[in-house]
């Protein structure tokens, strides 16, 4: 029996061995330098597990795990274009270390290479494959325009910051859980269950990101603390204090967001303040852990061997473990 | 039986009536926009007249059509940022009309619509044409990156120029004749001939324009004449002289192509008389000819009834007809 780590270091041997350069290079070689990047790969990690964990054949799911990365990277490298990165996992963006119209054609090959990918699948699953992936890739597409929606609206819900995080990252993570079920042959019903804990578990990470930003250690993050309150990010957090903060500590909060000029500790310190003043952090972390809970339960309803469980089960752990 | 004007009426019609707006607006309504700015649907009507030519279902067809033209589609959108193109069809580009991450997000959903096409074909036949079209999609961003390529290379040969125009055009051409083909059950062999057939035919075309935009007259190509020298496009007429123009009139041509600040009628008759010194004109009708008299050799070896050949033959002769 495989673990989730043995599944993950195995896809990203495979990942690493791959050669996207061909000619013309100015074209490919942008796609093998984002595909060799680095990253989690916990995508096609959770596919192939889930193909694993219900008795499939690891080679049948390859090729879709294949697809979901490249597409996963391709989503990145458009993304990058359009928030004006100029790093991504401690690296010059593809547009930046190239051009613009490199990051375009070489971001749109990539995403006819995931459909590549998915046509090397056994025939007669590639229908099914091509209406989940074609679903979730739109899915995608519209969360990354709510997000840029988002930008020129003054007062976004909570809820619909929810629902636009769920678009733009949790329905790619459950969508590549359903596509490896799908692929080991389990029901239907199995098939959607096993997604609605990938969506819901999503959910938590992304708000998880929302919180440790602000109050987790910049070791734990991997980047600058509260770089979302320097940059004025209308994360969960400032969504729900903008929400329920009234008079004048909606006038300050809103005053701190509406530029970057603050000096910076003075900032952070103060929208912290705010934030615990109507008690942000802990209706977001209450919001988390509902998903989690929910996603906690989904996963005990599944019908898969209390090894496969028990990973899941560490996997989500992960989620809550640096917060309580 | 229905002719190829019918068959195009047909397509245009389907079209039409899509509506392509969705929620949210800001990502399908460009979309909505560019599938109605108009166009020939050459494509689309190719692939159901070779359908209908060899006796196959227009239903069976019709998918794979709309698949291509939301394709084709696609391209020009990320072409004409590309490009900084502030007009297609006379009317405003995406990107010009919205911003650049409309044109580079709506792109990308039109790229996944088009495989959601795709996906709406017999089931069966789906993993090759998946395979079809991946095949074409990916030389067609060769071609667009080599078009790039070009742009910062002094010296292009003419046969590099080729292919280029041979990946983006001709093979999304010679594809849709062939999924035509393929849709309707014939011999993988005849399915290879009719897409010769059609990279030569859309290599004439494409030789053609170059011509016609310098050697025919405005109401005839529907832009301003000679609109490629003013911009010192490297078109197959400049390529072709500065291979074989030699000493001061070489010189003269580069001196011409090395900015955009000439008297306009000035240096369209300078660089005209220096095509026609090197005799340009000819060698590039010659081209032409030869590709159109390869697909029409081609087009009498097809196994269609002579009704189907005859309307194939007609639109091929529109190729010459305003050149002889």
């Amino acid at each position: 029996m495989k673990s989730l780590a043995d599944i993950n270091g195995y896809f990203s041997q495979f990942i690493g061995e791959k050669n996207y350069n061909k000619v013309p290079e100015n074209l490919y070689l942008p796609i093998d330098y984002m595909m060799h990047l680095g990253g989690k790969r916990i995508r096609p990690a959770l596919l192939l597990f889930a193909c694993e964990a219900y008795k499939g054949k690891m080679e049948d799911a390859l090729p879709l795990a294949h697809a979901v990365e490249i597409f996963h990277n391709f989503t990145l490298v458009h993304d990058d274009i359009m928030d004006e990165a100029p790093l991504r996992r401690n690296q010059t963006t593809v547009h930046t270390k190239w051009d613009l119209n490199t990051g375009i054609l070489s971001g749109d090959a990539m995403l006819i290479l995931a459909y590549q990918a998915l046509n090397q699948a056994k025939e007669e699953h590639q229908p099914k494959l091509l209406k989940m992936f074609n679903d979730v890739a739109l899915l995608v597409c519209d969360g990354q325009q709510l997000d840029i929606d988002f930008e020129s609206i003054k007062e976004v819900p909570l809820q619909d910051y929810i629902e636009m995080i769920r678009l733009k990252t949790a329905v790619l993570l459950a969508a590549s859980l359903r596509i490896g079920a799908f692929v080991a042959g389990v029901s239907n019903e199995e098939q959607v269950k096993i997604e609605q804990f990938g969506g819901d578990l999503g959910l938590a990470f992304q708000l998880r990101d929302d919180y440790l930003d602000v109050f987790g250690t910049s070791e734990e993050i991997g980047k600058q603390a509260s770089g979302d309150i320097l940059t004025n990010k209308k994360t969960a957090l400032f969504l729900y204090a903008s929400e329920v903060l009234k008079g004048e500590e909606k006038e300050a909060l809103m005053h701190y967001y509406a530029t970057k000029d603050f000096e910076p500790s003075q900032k952070i310190q103060a929208v912290i303040e705010l934030f615990k003043a109507c008690e942000a952090d802990k209706y977001i972390v209450g919001l988390m852990t509902s998903y989690y809970d929910k996603a906690i339960e989904m996963l005990e309803s599944l019908e898969m061997d209390e090894f496969y469980k028990a990973e899941f089960r560490k996997l989500s752990e992960k989620v809550i473990s640096r917060i309580y």
